[in-house]
């Protein structure tokens, strides 16, 4: 993603963090990496719920309503109701931990992430975001606040579909954008239904999972960044004020198997030399697009896959993501234009749409509440556009919904290496927390 | 493989079958499809052995050592005994059957060819010359001929290399091109190695594997041709006068993996991008480089195989055939240089030789004693190169080794359409069986 970003005015005081805005913020006594956020809490989270991993020494591996799941979503419940908040499960097992406001019957401002992972992923994507949330909480505790508004962090389950597929499942189940019917007929893998998976799990999945809107005020997400921006920039907050739009699609080149010694080559239908130029063709799409505008093959399989066999059959995956819907629009006609420019008598291609999302704009109020507060607390911070899809892009549609990106060590993402500097997570957890104490009109 | 061949004078005659030479042979009486060897005594051990696959419905897979070679191993050996032939099994798992000639410790001829398959191939590729071998016998004992010379049909191991990479392992081992040390390293691609899996087939890899080309007089072998020419010029049999040179390499491209929503364009080290780039340049190597050159890629696979993860590395076969060695040495220096044009700063590329065999002429005495006999039995015939290696090209260097080739219809192999008529394939088993007559002085 070619990021585009402009310098806000804190960046230019990146270097004099002391404003007087803030008295907990004192550089000449406590040094760049003071914040109200306690490190020593965020970081006994962080290894504490690192170790819950199916895959121990080989990153982080946490699958919805596995047994790692179910040893993270207890340290959760746990650390929520130690934070005195109360603490309920919905039908599809995302954790809600409530802190009742002062105002009966008002919307709750949200703040959490998710707690699943990819297979082989790392120890901060989704979690960081709920460990700012459970920090957040904690803050509240030690300062003994009330809020008008209620707080509600919130652990959701299956964001990245390293189970289930498609993704952000635990999002779109509260904000009602999954039937009961399809609900139902989810499955992994291994043919196991979401049903069975959280009954085994200890989970009840008669539960509600459906939350009217207008219980909600707005919800708050923390994500590592997984790109390289923020670090190269030397910038510790990007702003997220746009999710791209993002469309897979599946193809199969269909050719004519042979015997790689006895096929003459002008009698060839070689589906791998036809994916071949096809994927070659399609860098060029991106680049020609521009604005940020990504296109990956990221999974492409061969049949029958033989060193002495002709490949008959190609399947592949174009992952497209852009800004605007109408880059989203053009470079799918032309990426459609290229896979059709490769149909030959014996090469069939076809393409199949799988997944097709917007690009959405996050809340414009939350943005600047985000931006003001780094400014205040003298945090750098930039407006980013997010190439990766976020729970928060479901949420935009329902209640006003912001993220805030901290750094990635060489923007190193979904694998074991993946790295987030507990000095940068809890920066963002000031940002949150100030953020929150706004929302929720505590004084 | 363009194949150039050379219009035999058998091919004039093959409208006057019935040369009055082998009394057997009555057009008048038994019309075309008339053979010596018994066509339903063929398609049993066809249907039989077709149905021991992994892939039921969906072609042959029968990988050595495999429960499917198991069944095959045991239904070869029990024909061979019913044949009154002396069954034993070598270190490697090839099967002997044992026709004792009336001249003690006389050179044999082999007659034979495997039983392996690709992934889901055909029910002929191999088999078919194990069955005309088992025929063979079927037709002395029938005949209750002596023969002075030992008769052995040879059923072998892993010539497609499905399991264990390379191919042609039966023969190799046969003649001595396998040390023990690398016979010991051999594994597959569950790192599961030779050793281990013939002993889970009940098999003994102790024992001897070599043997000595002093106790081999001869090596025939029949097989399906794999190439649409036989089938277009309507000719029953072709001679191979020789095998083509093949060289296979696995060509790694490693890039660096990426979030394919985070990654910008411009800092990608996509390893199927260059991997695709490399693959669409070799076909203009195979067809510049003319006389039958084919270059295949025929199996690739991509690492981690995500639809939302740039690849980070991907793995693929070069395979090259050619019919001239100065050919193949040209082709083998441009494919390397095509890889090394595109080795970047964050792509690197690296090429291993994992085979290489030199184009392959096979006994002149056996292919006039072939071609001979084809024109003495009214079949016609024409000299052809061989596009595909066959373990008889291992035997040349080691003993007079001879091939035919019978049609496959509309030149199919290596997929489940494979398929051969067993009126060809009986008119094979005749040529054979009134060769190796001659050749172990049968009277």
């Amino acid at each position: 993603m070619e990021l585009t970003f402009i310098v806000t005015e804190s960046i230019h005081s990146s270097n004099q963090k002391v404003l007087g805005l803030n008295p907990s913020y004192n550089q000449s006594t406590k040094g760049d990496d003071f914040t109200l956020a306690n490190k020593e809490r965020l970081n006994g989270h962080l290894n504490h719920m690192s170790t819950f991993t199916a895959t121990p020494g080989e990153g982080m591996t946490r699958y919805s309503y596995s047994p790692e799941d179910v040893k993270t979503r207890n340290y959760i419940k746990e650390k929520m109701q130690e934070y005195g908040l109360t603490v309920r499960e919905d039908g599809l097992g995302n954790i809600f931990g409530k802190l009742a406001g002062t105002s009966s019957d008002a919307p709750s401002v949200l703040i959490g992430s998710h707690f699943d992972s990819v297979p082989h992923g790392g120890h901060f994507d989704g979690i960081a975001g709920v460990i700012a949330g459970l920090e957040v909480a904690a803050l509240f505790q030690e300062q003994k606040l009330k809020p008008t508004y209620p707080l509600e962090v919130i652990a959701m389950i299956e964001e990245e579909g390293s189970r289930f597929g498609g993704g952000v499942m635990g999002s779109l189940g509260i904000n009602g954008l999954i039937s009961e019917k399809d609900f139902h007929a989810i499955r992994d893998q291994d043919e196991i239904s979401v049903v069975e998976a959280m009954k085994q799990a200890g989970l009840d999945p008669t539960l509600p999972k459906y939350r009217n809107p207008n219980t909600m005020k707005a919800f708050l997400e923390l994500h590592i960044e997984q790109g390289p921006i923020l670090e190269e920039e030397n910038i510790t907050i990007g702003v997220v004020d746009k999710i791209v739009g993002l469309t897979q699609f599946e193809v199969t080149v269909q050719g004519k198997a042979g015997h790689a010694g006895t096929t003459p080559m002008d009698r060839r239908s070689d589906a791998l030399i036809a994916a071949s130029t096809i994927i070659t063709d399609l860098p060029k799409l991106a680049i020609d697009e521009g604005n940020g505008t990504v296109i990956t093959v990221g999974k492409l399989n061969v049949y029958p896959n033989g060193a002495n066999v002709i490949p008959e059959q190609v399947v592949f995956t174009i992952d497209l993501r852009t800004g605007e819907e109408a880059s989203m629009k053009r470079v799918m006609k032309k990426i459609k234009t290229v896979i059709q420019s490769h149909q030959e008598k014996d090469i069939k291609v076809s393409i199949e749409q799988q997944l097709y999302m917007k690009p959405k704009s996050l809340s414009e109020d939350v943005r600047s509440l985000f931006t003001d507060t780094a400014k205040k607390l003298g945090i750098p911070s930039i407006p980013m556009v997010s190439g990766a899809g976020h729970d928060a892009m479901v949420f935009a549609d329902f209640t006003k919904a912001g993220m805030i990106f901290i750094p990635s060590k060489d923007g190193m993402s979904h694998c074991p290496e993946e790295y987030s500097d507990t000095d940068h997570l809890s920066q963002g957890v000031d940002i949150l927390f100030e953020s929150v104490k706004l929302l929720t009109k505590t004084h």
